[in-house]
């Protein structure tokens, strides 16, 4: 069992020891980055030895703001800690070697499976950024430019830039701390939220372009192939968050993104609905779950097939049926 | 000449006179109909009698958050107040009679040619919604939930929902009390910032495939004709801020919309740039202005045209020329 600690208790754990390796999720997002290099920054500011561990090249668009933590060979850690990371199946595939021995987690997913030895929790709050705020405020009065930074991005990326659902007020207000420490808010907001690649852009024209409409406007389906996907030039950075964009149309209840994956014969499907439409319980009717407003499953049937089965499906689904 | 006030001076000439008629800018955004809206709403709470005048045929994004206020037939008015509005080359078409005649003007635009009698201008906020926050806790100690969607609605859009530069520490704070305040965040985000239209979604289909690129990437071009808005069914509403998308492409330094008006041998060209080059001096080779990083013209000849007249002439600008 995990011992669950506050925001205090966590500060007075970390001054107390040193030699720290700091670890993130599976797939980091600027969340778990943003958290991690302002942790270990902030320990560094209070003279600890700290670096931290993963994977550069699984995210190029997050890995300059803490690439210069990387832990070199041969590093040797007292103590673990890892942020932003609810459970054993989103743990870092370079990490398995210590995953029954995090001596600390600071997260914020209330799906937190307490798998530490030592857990800092705040379900309320948008971003684990937040937690690392009150937390480095508690050890050390105030934070640097760098921390402000890294923790901007956390709070940003994790909230759409706080456009999302889970913005809070303290969401902004913490922002509003940030960008006073020094945050360059107007940079990192133009890199992060108002730059598209040229292989995104490729990948939204033929999206946008391919979009179809059942039911009198109320399903919306994005068809992506292997070929939209190579002739466009996209990376799977460039394919963040694309399953939002059927969703996104007025009127739209239910959004259906299909996309091929190694083989034509094998997609992923991602449903993103409404409150009228439960997601899940549609996924779940084909082998795969989620929430109730965002859920999905994949199948060893071809594109044009599946669309079929599942519009279909869906009438069952959908409140005029 | 224009009397200064503060918003101490503003608060106690609104509380000591009664019979208002607010006026927005021509083409109002979210920002003029939310200040509006909040300050219709905030003076009613003071008792006064107050209406606001606009055409609500030219925004029906945001029109819905005043209508209630609009003026009837017949209402006379003893003192004209106007929001957001810096000049009278902004002033609405339907408020022309009251140019000469303006009590007071509320604004936060730094180009304001003080055409009021009296003026509370902050050049400092994002938003004209911030100065209106100010004034209206200013005279009741707080806002009524009301105000606080009208000004979330000011905010968030002049900002880009906190993403554009203009964005201060001020602004996300002020918005963090809006929200406590009651501003249903959620589902204005929902709709104003998450959800495209369908005549939105062809036309960025359509510019996203268009897309041309020259000087190796530094220069892109959106070309938008007639035949694609009427393909599209995109009324004007979803031509918004359509002009940022080339520029919005990694490695772009300048971006370029070039747009058919009524006739195909008359077009508008809109210019975004980098620090790098000067929009403001590319336009007015071309008779136009604006800007450092955005301008436009205008000019009576053909799509094909005026692009290659202006790709010829950037290559002067770029920096590697």
């Amino acid at each position: 069992m995990s011992t669950m600690m506050t925001i205090s208790d966590t500060a007075a754990w970390l001054k107390s020891r040193d030699n720290y390796l700091i670890l993130t999720h599976r797939r980091p997002d600027g969340d778990t980055i943003g958290c991690a290099g302002a942790l270990a920054q902030g320990l560094r500011e209070q003279g600890k030895t700290v670096y931290v561990k993963f994977n550069p090249e699984a995210t190029p668009r997050y890995s300059r703001f803490i690439n210069e933590f990387i832990a070199p060979d041969g590093y040797s850690q007292e103590h673990i800690i890892i942020v932003d990371t609810a459970s054993y199946e989103v743990f870092p595939a370079n990490g398995a070697e210590y995953i029954d021995n995090v001596a600390l987690c600071i997260d914020h997913h209330s799906s937190n499976t307490l798998y530490a030895k030592n857990t800092c929790l705040d379900e309320t709050t948008a971003s684990c950024g937040e937690i690392i705020y009150s937390l480095l405020v508690e050890m050390a009065g105030g934070i640097s430019k760098k921390i402000a930074e890294c923790l901007y991005v956390a709070l940003s990326t994790d909230t759409g830039c706080f456009a999302f659902a889970n913005t809070t007020a303290d969401t902004l207000r913490t922002a509003a701390l940030l960008i006073e420490a020094g945050a360059p808010h107007r940079e990192l907001n133009k890199q992060l939220f108002r730059t598209r690649t040229l292989g995104r852009v490729r990948m939204e024209g033929l999206i946008f372009s391919g979009l179809e409409f059942h039911y009198g406007g109320a399903v919306a389906v994005s068809s992506i192939t292997r070929d939209m996907i190579e002739s466009s030039g996209a990376e799977e950075d460039d394919l963040d968050d694309i399953a939002s964009i059927p969703g996104s149309v007025e009127g739209v209840h239910v959004g259906l993104t299909i996309r091929e994956l190694d083989s034509v014969n094998k997609c992923k499907v991602s449903v993103r609905t409404g409150q009228s439409v439960n997601a899940h319980s549609v996924c779940a009717r084909f082998g795969g779950g989620g929430h109730p407003m965002a859920a999905g499953f994949s199948l060893d049937k071809p594109l044009a097939e599946i669309k079929e089965t599942l519009l279909e499906t869906l009438f069952e689904y959908l409140p005029q049926a």
